[in-house]
């Protein structure tokens, strides 16, 4: 009883302090990132943190970029204008026109990353309880974004026996109420790697249009697509104009993850005017990493079809090696540089920190993400975990074998 | 009759396109951006604007951030730490110390310019249709923040006659409501250039404790005081180490606003692991401009006496020929390089554009920042302008010069 109400006493203490927000509360831990605590003791107990868990590529960042920001001759480091300076957004209208996308400067907002795109794109789109429909396994980041703008997440489920291909129309249809705002997908996806096939755009396209929904599409893997098979953006759907919105970024694109430049890119004139808003309130996006997200536009396309053939190395050695793990099911990606692996287990998460803490095969073990932060629905993802091939075959065979050695322990 | 009805279907064609968010049309556009279309157009028929409308300081960066990145060795440009590279961190908190304020690595985060820091904050202590208190007028930004983040700013009103120091404590009182989580200051103002003194703080102090609310300083100012004049942060206060936040950035201390490096300061733990959250959600802040703020830090304290000594000469120049100008009411700045002018007319907004559009002085005319949106209360400071003192001495002669002439022409 003493006990009680010393407790108590203490509990009325801690309330005497502000206290953070519900929003706050709310807002997720990135799934990606959580367990970094368990990687880093690893480490200092000597470990070898093989990290399949994070999506930054060994890829080296193109000479071009690196030299323009060491070139660079400025004496003040200025303010950029705030939807980015005009020659970069000229000439991403050009690197579009590339990818026969047709847009121009104007349709262009240079941003912070592709994070801070897609949170002027949230802010512009949609109010407090307001619904987004993403198919899942999604981003996990969408969740945050979403939380923070008071944004509610409609999930819609694919399938990993399907690889993840686009969940019928009728699903998402049956999703859609007086809040839903958009559609939001990740193309290829992150972290599926599916890649939707033009009939599934178009079908996205025509539920877009019959009620009146923004259709926004994470594309910043757009060059990273396999088996010579051809990205499709919501861009070039010309009967959604005025609904397609596009969130982009280098960080992939040329291996710059620390530059932290993106774009929205949209044709919808009151999109463009009302996120210019949000971006004015934030000053500009950062000027040296500017300087060389212009320069990277210059990487030549040796440069792409080398870190092309590279990561579908990767994937085919990364997609061999599980699939010959009893147990394991994986789908294979089209794109991007992520799978997600079913495993025999029930529990990815204790398997996660399980081999972080206590599994080492010759002094090394593997990070992964769980996947059951990349779905909403709860309950859904707890035996999958995301797989990043962003290191060299070497690395990822080894990865691999200390799964399956891990596997059979964990098991056992 | 015929008219009407095609413009009748005209707006129903309208209507069957998706439509942007409450949140977005209530974003209020920067007070000191807007007018950039009417300056560029001046630009173009031949006028040189000079630019008292921004606080982009031609103060050179220092060479020693400069050069570190000019001579970076980064072969992958990787994203940092969300919270900001540790070495970093912990040269901020040195740096805190020097100025008497006593933090631990872990106390801060490393942001995407202050922006982000306030971002972040509101996200962590505010849910949508709480309260920050806010004393008028303030920074704009701060209106658009608050909008994004579903806040609602109570402003409470400062004076030009006391050259807007702090309001009486009673006027906060009668301002706090059960949705109250914070009072947020700028120390040294924008757009007041006042410095609150230390009795000022330990009276927020106080009431900030008595109601549990957060006392949120942008002190991104700090090194610039004149006169003499002492910073005091309310991080110095020992008090209310639960309830003080601090804002900073390193644009305007070493005049690297394209750099987009703030941080977060606070030794609230649950608000660090608050705002920690919607710090992955974003991944990192840039990397380049990490290496340039880092390497600032050991910026000589030559350059600081330089620097404020000639942004005291630029005030004392400025100030002394504004009041010279009949009519023209000024509040002498203290810190920070913003000072706010009532002019003898009834629209600051008309008299700027009008500035830009139709008054020439030997083909120069002079770009100001209109001061009502530094205001949350309508009909406040709409015979004002902001000016910020961040072009030589010779400039601003020739600007308040301008300004003397056009108020002539204008009022006649």
């Amino acid at each position: 009883m003493l006990c009680r109400f010393v407790f108590t006493i203490f509990d009325e203490n801690q309330l005497s302090m502000p206290s953070v927000s519900q929003k706050g509360l709310a807002m997720p831990e990135s799934p990606i990132r959580k367990l970094a605590p368990f990687a880093e003791a690893a480490k200092k107990r000597g470990a070898k943190v093989i990290h399949l868990n994070i999506g930054q590529p060994d890829i080296k960042t193109p000479q071009i970029a690196l030299d323009a920001v060491k070139n660079n001759t400025l004496e003040v480091l200025e303010y950029s204008r705030t939807e980015g300076s005009e020659t970069y957004r000229k000439k991403l209208a050009a690197y579009y026109a590339k990818n026969s996308i047709s847009v121009s400067a104007e349709d262009i907002i240079v941003t912070t990353g592709g994070s801070e795109a897609l949170s002027f794109v949230l802010g512009s789109i949609a109010d407090t309880g307001d619904e987004i429909i993403i198919p899942e396994p999604f981003y996990a980041n969408y969740n945050g974004f979403a939380t923070a703008s008071g944004v509610k997440v409609v999930p819609v489920v694919s399938h990993i026996d399907t690889n993840f291909a686009l969940p019928p129309i009728e699903a998402f249809e049956k999703l859609i109420t007086q809040n839903t705002k958009a559609i939001l997908i990740c193309n290829p996806g992150n972290p599926t790697g599916y890649l939707y096939s033009k009939e599934e755009l178009q079908k996205l396209a025509a539920i877009v249009k019959k009620y009146d929904l923004f259709l926004v599409a994470d594309e910043v893997y757009r060059e990273f697509t396999y088996e010579g098979k051809q990205h499709h953006s919501v861009l070039q759907e010309p009967a959604i104009e005025e609904h397609a919105i596009v969130i982009d970024s280098v960080s992939k694109r040329y291996s710059m993850c620390g530059a932290r430049i993106g774009c929205l890119v949209t044709k919808n004139k009151a999109i463009i005017k009302t996120a210019i808003k949000f971006a004015q309130a934030r000053l500009s996006p950062p000027t040296y990493a500017q300087i060389a997200s212009e320069a990277a536009l210059e990487t030549p396309q040796s440069y792409f079809d080398e870190v092309k053939e590279e990561y579908e190395e990767r994937r085919n050695l990364l997609i061999e090696e599980l699939t010959k793990i009893e147990g394991v099911k994986v789908a294979k990606p089209q794109g991007a540089f992520y799978c997600i692996a079913e495993l025999p287990i029930n529990d990815a998460d204790d398997f996660a920190q399980w081999l972080l803490e206590d599994f080492r095969l010759n002094g090394e073990t593997v990070m992964v993400a769980p996947a059951a932060g990349f779905y909403a629905t709860e309950g859904l993802g707890q035996n999958q975990i995301r797989i990043a091939y962003v290191l060299d075959k070497d690395h990822i065979k080894r990865a691999v074998n200390i799964l399956k050695e891990a596997l059979k322990s964990y098991i056992g």
